[in-house]
């Protein structure tokens, strides 16, 4: 571990990487922080994302396998004082490790090929952690790829890489895509393209599922706008079989992206 | 509208209304706030549950209708100052509308019988978000009703009411069952007993869903222990098929609670 103790939070250091939890920031610096031991193993993984790792003494001593690991990738680790690490940190009890990360995302054209078979589209997703638990979702789901069009929430926000568990790290995430050029690009490559509201004509059940399918997912309170409904190939809506009005938006994601998963692996 | 609006935070009915956001006053006034319009237009719907609603002028005019219907079925309708609502409401942008209700929670004996084939049960389940969802996704997939074991959160914290979206008024919900008592009530009404858990043997697609079936979803971190996994029929994942460590709880019960809703309809 290089120098000493940092504890001066209106330190350079400390401001550089905290403007990172502004969108107009990262976009500007292309980079990104990932929190906890969790994200922070994951980026570790992949070559050349991870910048700087901060770390308090305590986790230094809770994580060592990471601590090492991090060092041993030739990423420096600087530790950090409690109170350096709160302002770093965007959860109410931080866990005590923050990595500055180069942006991940892949651009459309490599992270949607005629080999995919299974991709999430995020249009107009706003709420943060929604669009990590997708993220999560997909990749247990074995999706190829997720894609989120420019109305949608920032993939590199704090509670979104929290709420993806790693996932931000694993499978290709494209970002800002226009919705007419995503879809264009899903169908272009083989993909039925379907778009996932409770306006649906068709049931989850009563659509083939087994060939190459990307799922559309919009807003959490108004769903997906006409404009890109008639885009899509067809419009398919879980069956709501009790009272309830509809189905939270990263519980009806899980539900499509199975069920995709399941017909292709039984087809 | 009876009376002029409640300006006073200090007054007695404030404060007997803000001591429902504390779960030991709840559980000694048996009642609980229920905040927004989806949540107080289906508290109206059942019989004896709204006992008094609080409303901002604002939103008096936005939810006439609700307001109405209150007004209608003889419940105290009190007209309340922004302030007081800051008191009342749990939210960041409160939408102006809280109903004091009365616990609406069922017996196990009533709630789990032999006529039920698709059950809910929550197993140290802490977070209310979590809690919520898995209510509003029982209901949308047709579950007779969900059982809250006495480990798991409390159904009527502010958060698990709003992240419910109406369901815990829609089916019946049992609250602080013990878990040995709940799962011999399962199996003796005939429904087999399955624990979620990323520890199990066989996957989702390997067991047979079509008959009555419970469901058992265990604590967000570290899963359901050995002593619940023991007393069911069978410990169940879903499956895998990414880089992602594990599923999101809420994600995972309703893939497994909508897997069973459509074996049971194509049974």
């Amino acid at each position: 571990m290089a120098g000493s103790e940092l504890t001066n939070v209106k330190s350079p250091r400390v401001k550089a990487a905290r403007r990172l939890t502004k969108r107009a920031f990262r976009d500007q610096d292309r980079k990104f922080l990932a929190e906890g031991p969790q994200a922070v193993r994951e980026a570790l993984r992949l070559d050349d994302v991870v910048v700087e790792l901060f770390t308090t003494a305590e986790a230094e001593l809770r994580h060592g396998d990471l601590i090492s690991e991090a060092l041993l990738k030739g990423v420096p680790v600087q530790r950090a004082s409690g109170e350096v690490m709160a302002e770093l940190a965007q959860t109410v009890t931080p866990q005590g490790l923050v990595a500055i990360c180069r942006f991940v995302h892949t651009p459309l054209e490599e992270a949607v090929t005629s080999r995919a078979r299974l991709v999430a589209m995020l249009a107009h997703v706003r709420d943060p952690g929604n669009a990590g638990t997708v993220m999560r979702t997909a990749d247990a789901a074995g999706a190829d790829s997720v894609v989120f069009t420019d109305a949608s929430v920032d993939p590199y926000n704090g509670k979104c890489v929290r709420a993806s568990a790693g996932s931000l790290f694993h499978l290709p995430v494209v970002i800002g895509s226009p919705v007419a050029q995503a879809v264009q690009r899903l169908k272009d490559s083989g993909l039925r393209v379907l778009a996932a509201d409770g306006a649906g004509k068709h049931t989850l059940d009563d659509v083939d599922l087994s060939g190459p399918t990307a799922w559309v997912f919009g807003n959490e309170a108004w769903g997906l706008p006409e404009e890109i409904l008639a885009l899509t190939d067809d419009v398919v809506r879980v069956p709501i079989y009790g009272q309830a009005e509809s189905l939270n938006l990263a519980t009806a994601a899980a539900v499509c992206l199975y069920a995709s998963a399941r017909a292709q692996r039984n087809a």
